[in-house]
This record gives C-alpha cells, sequence and structure tokens, in this order.
C-alpha cells in the first residue's frame, strides 16, 4: 500500500503474437494462456472456466493451435473427471516452454523502449475501450 | 525463384502490442503503420487509403493513440493537399523511432527461439482464418 494502485496501470506490458508468412496466427497470449490452464488442469474444460470462455471456443481455439503444428499440442485422455480430459503432448510442453522464454528474453530486451514509453504515457491514461487489435 | 514461395510463408514474424495494466491498447503493428504512413503522405487520408481503411477508422485510432500519451503524436496542418494535412510532432516522430527500436530489439532476442517453433510447424500449414487475436 506503500504506492497508488495507479502506478502499476501505468507499466506497459508486452503482448507478443507470431504470425507465420500467409497471415496464419500461431501462437499468442490466449493461446499460451489456454495451453498453461490445460496443462495445470488436464482439462479443457476446465481451462475455459477459468478463463471466462466457452468449451466451444476454448475447443475451436485448441484445435486452431493444433493444425499449425506437426504434431497435436493437447490430446485427450480416456477416463478421468468428466468422463475424459485433455493433456500436452511432449510437442506441446515443448511449445510452451518455447514460447514462454521467446517472451522473457522478448521482454528483457526492450526494457529501455518500454521504459522511456511509459514516461510519455498521458496522466491519467484514458479508461481503455474495446478498439480493435490495431 | 529458386526457392518454392511456401518457404517464406514459413517465417514466424512476431508482432508486438503494447499494453497499460489497465488493458489500454497504447501501441501495436497498426498504430505503428499509420503513424509511418502519416509520416509519409501528410494526410490520414492518404494513410488510410493506402491501408485499405476508411478515414473514419483510420481518425478514430489516430485519436486514441494521441489519447495515450501526454502530448498528441499527429496534429494537424493548416493548408497543403486536400485543404489541410497532418503530420507527426516531436513526441509523434520519438513513439514511432522507440518502438520501431523495440520491435528490432525484441525479433533479435528471440531468434532461437523462433527458429525452434518454425521447426516443429505442420507441412504444409493449414490456411489462415479470422480466428480472432488470441
Amino acid at each position: 500500500m506503500s504506492q497508488p494502485p495507479a502506478t502499476d496501470d501505468r507499466h506497459l506490458k508486452m503482448r507478443l503474437r507470431l504470425k507465420a508468412g500467409t497471415g496464419l496466427l500461431v501462437m499468442g497470449p490466449g493461446r499460451l494462456e489456454i495451453l498453461r490452464r490445460i496443462d495445470a488442469n488436464g482439462s479443457i474444460a476446465a481451462a475455459a472456466r477459468e478463463m471466462g470462455m466457452s468449451y466451444r471456443r476454448a475447443w475451436t481455439l485448441v484445435d486452431a493451435t493444433n493444425r499449425c503444428f506437426r504434431q497435436p499440442l493437447v490430446e485427450s485422455v480416456a477416463g478421468g473427471r468428466r468422463g475424459g480430459g485433455a493433456r500436452l503432448t511432449a510437442t506441446g510442453r515443448q511449445v510452451l516452454t518455447t514460447f514462454d522464454a521467446l517472451n522473457a528474453k522478448a521482454a528483457a530486451a526492450v526494457t529501455e523502449e518500454r521504459t522511456l514509453l511509459e514516461e510519455l504515457l498521458a496522466d491519467p491514461l484514458p479508461e481503455p475501450k474495446d478498439s480493435g487489435k490495431t
């Protein structure tokens, strides 16, 4: 409580996506999060619930991500909670670990520029709106 | 023509956004591109046209970006083509230069991880779909 909460609000966070040359989205923050939550929960349904997302939306996201790679990242498991669960494959774990490392390295490389941009931010910042992804 | 076109399609490109802690989008690929095109063209209308975007959409994007910073990034200029144009302010130029540097440093920091993920990609890749930004 030694700092007003507004301070953290003004930190810039990096959100990183990887796209193929065709425009195909391969990895991004939402895909990373669902992989991590499937890994923690052993279930797409539980991951979806935690992310406030429908099962259908989560399944579609996992399916779209699976199709981007040679081997699927998530596979179903017979039995378990809710009559079957899901887990990361070896490829899934490798993609999760690699994209985590990529995010960490990118963030570490740009601290100087990030700080400079933070110093130029409006005070107070405007309210966030749903302004699209551009 | 010594390589089939598919090769370039499989290169992963990084798309980087900066968000404030409140969720406010501050900078991203579309915002960077419109700033660059306004700088090149001296006009929001010309920048919008080049990006296949309506003037209204471009203006809203510029306005939303301006509001994120202490000083506007784009200002209008009296006279000139189409009865007035637009140009980057000193802050606008600083943000453009800094975000360019940030993108370059981030990309350079992650070549190892990017290459590793490229090696795991499906061959052929699925067709890109409008699968949202996650």
